[in-house]
């Protein structure tokens, strides 16, 4: 496949424009200016895509979701924390099989690719529910169940040992778009014994870790009261971080915090719509960026967010930072378009995707910048994280595969996932309410 | 028209599901519960149209714009401060001729009709060229010249003082639609007697004022050091404040400017997006609510935003509210809704528009909650300020007449448009590279 006489954005954010990029099965091939025009492409080569007014990227890796938790977009507004929690949230998820999960999880997939997102880190329940929408879909994922636990926990009798032990043979299975990883759900919903525990666990499974870290104040300052030390400090001690590791949030991180997580190779995951949208707080990237901490980008759930677009969190990113340090040149395009693809990928452990390069991985999405409200045009890159949105994603392609391209999805029935997903919220507030 | 089994949105933010809304003429006539199936309704009525799964609401008042920026949007990206206004903008707009600012504004009224918005304040330069684009397309607005000056300056000799008088006798010929203002750049871009000139001018005339107020430290500062008090106790000592005034930004009032700004009955307008892209910070929207400030809502120019999307400024002013201040119930949807329309309409002096109630004119816009991102849907009015972006408005009305429908403009020949804005771009980067 060719994409001919597009405009192309390197990790440098610089825009090179008509150029030819060639797909050759799951990869990119080459990459050069483009010197014939349309009709004559089409002559000679069998699937060529038109670039012209369009931005050719690498895909998103959002590197931090609960995909499955579509199901409870908006369930649940204009209620404090605690109560959209243990009222709404919680008894809602005590109800899903993997059956709802896989539905919420089709409906979270065909979001994503919608909006560009190539690959995503997850942490939910019933994930073999996840797995089979990711197979399906063909998207990439790094799955895993987030582990909580007490004193009389024993890691090998947790559905979580089950579901993870279970995940990591099915990504064996999976020719390299799911992997698996060990998950703790966070410091305080867990004991010193679990967390030395699942480290030792991941450890000895060669496994990727993930981990909420230090997302509001109350749970940062009892774990200081509780055992005299920081989150980070704590994990570091119990050996958590021993595997390359991605933590989510770290609104509260401080002091020492940043040398240790650089130095373990912490890779941290912001999501400034969930951080203030439920009123955790604004994490400092500035900091994590200047202490050498490799960052990257991610939803969170689509019950705090309340949707999947990586486009609007990049660029809420970059206003935030600029505002928050009143400096509007943070961040570079480039900057954040390493945050929100290569940086994600090398998060995963993919080494092969997350670049516009020949010779990695054709993960990729188009944006066509023909709107309104990108007029006039003076440059494509420095567009695409101040005014594009999700509906600006004409194509979204993984492993050379188009799986969305104007409006339409090649793996999703869409209208048979929207019903499904109509059908378990339905049986689920009756379910509640009975 | 009647809009048929729709859901809507009180300014309570409660939603109301399956409504009739007739409008009639330029009004809304009535409002009521639907009892009858679209096929009966159009059997009955020549012009029915099909509410299910969308969203009617008042129109969007965008209280601070300078709509001709759309030329200069995305110019001069990563760039400081200084030199994005001195090297780029400034010499880009000392070229602009009126038709050059018509082009502009026909492009932004566009943008703002295709994403819901009714009626914009706006201050800018040639701005006869912005009357004529408002006078065509339909919309409203309120319209002034953003005056600046130093002790040389004598108010009745200035272009402002042409083309405010001017805008006066053609706001009088504009049937309401449009309003004249008078209007001061900034206290940092005049002297104190030119503010007591212009203050004097519009009590004389009996105009409404717009001003920058605060919108830096470094500006709000200096006020401070050479004048011994704020903007604010400044602009009220010279009798700025006499008459209904909006200020813009204000992210640096404090300690008595609150109370002064209250007295005085002075609207602050939020721009939460170009506040933080050009790194000014973060203003706190609550603290003016809780003063018992009128609040409202803008976009700045698109050089600074760089969309004229109100439903993104919205969400992002209550997402920022809720982390800056860590509580998510604020603002609830009735209170946001209110700061985007009545406080709008009011600040503009509107009294007969900004609210979804029979008598009121139908100034409205509907968002269409069938798309993905929205799915499944627990209720139309929360989701409105959680997942919406401007691609999801299906209709803005303006005096009960269509002006954007599913893509299509009833008054404005995009393509006509686009092609000139470019025009005018290249002619300018052509002079200012000659």
């Amino acid at each position: 496949m060719l994409f001919h006489n597009i405009a192309i954005i390197g990790s440098d954010g610089k825009t090179k424009k008509n150029m030819n990029v060639r797909i050759d099965g799951a990869f990119i091939a080459s990459i050069e200016p483009c010197n014939c025009d349309l009709t004559d492409a089409q002559k000679r080569e069998k699937d060529v895509y038109d670039g012209s007014g369009k931005l050719l990227i690498p895909g998103f890796f959002n590197n931090h979701s609960h995909v499955p938790m579509t199901l409870t977009r908006g369930y649940g507004e204009e209620l404090a924390l605690e109560d959209w929690l243990y009222k709404r949230i919680f008894p809602f998820e005590a109800l899903l099989t993997e059956e709802d999960v896989y539905w919420g999880s089709m409906l979270g997939i065909a979001e994503m690719l919608r909006s560009g997102t190539v690959s995503f880190t997850d942490m939910y329940m019933r994930i073999q529910g996840i797995f089979r929408a990711v197979m399906e879909t063909g998207i990439k994922a790094s799955l895993s169940n987030g582990l909580t636990g007490d004193d009389t926990t024993v890691l090998e009798e947790t559905a979580w040992y089950r579901e993870t032990e279970q995940m990591r043979r099915d990504a064996e299975a999976s020719d390299g778009r799911v992997i698996a990883n060990a998950s703790l759900h966070a410091q305080y919903t867990s004991v010193p014994a679990l967390v030395r525990a699942i480290a030792d666990y991941a450890r000895e499974n060669n496994l990727r870790m993930h981990v909420h870290l230090s997302e509001t104040e109350h749970e940062h300052e009892q774990c200081k009261e509780l055992h005299g030390k920081t989150p980070t400090t704590y994990f570091t001690e119990l050996g958590l971080f021993d595997v390359p590791t991605t933590a989510a949030h770290a609104i509260y991180i401080e002091g020492e915090d940043y040398d240790l997580l650089r130095d373990q190779g912490v890779t941290l995951c912001h999501m400034p719509s969930s951080n203030l949208k439920i009123g955790s707080g604004l994490a400092d990237v500035k900091s994590w960026r200047d202490h050498g901490i490799r960052v990257t980008i991610g939803t969170d759930g689509a019950g705090s967010n309340n949707n999947l677009d990586m486009i609007e969190e990049v660029t809420l990113a970059s206003y935030l930072a600029k505002g928050i340090h009143r400096d509007p040149l943070l961040f570079s395009t480039g900057e954040l378009l390493t945050f929100a693809t290569r940086n994600g990928a090398l998060a995963q452990g993919r080494e092969d995707t997350g670049l516009l390069e020949p010779g990695f991985r054709a993960d990729l999405a188009v944006v066509d910048m023909n709107a309104l409200h990108f007029q006039p045009m003076y440059d494509y890159g420095t567009s695409l994280f101040t005014n594009a949105n999700a509906s600006d994603v004409a194509l979204t392609m993984v492993d050379g595969r188009i799986l969305y391209r104007d409006g339409e999805f090649t793996t999703i029935d869409i209208e048979k996932v929207i019903w499904n997903v109509y059908r378990v919220r339905d049986e689920k507030l009756a379910q509640l309410n009975a």
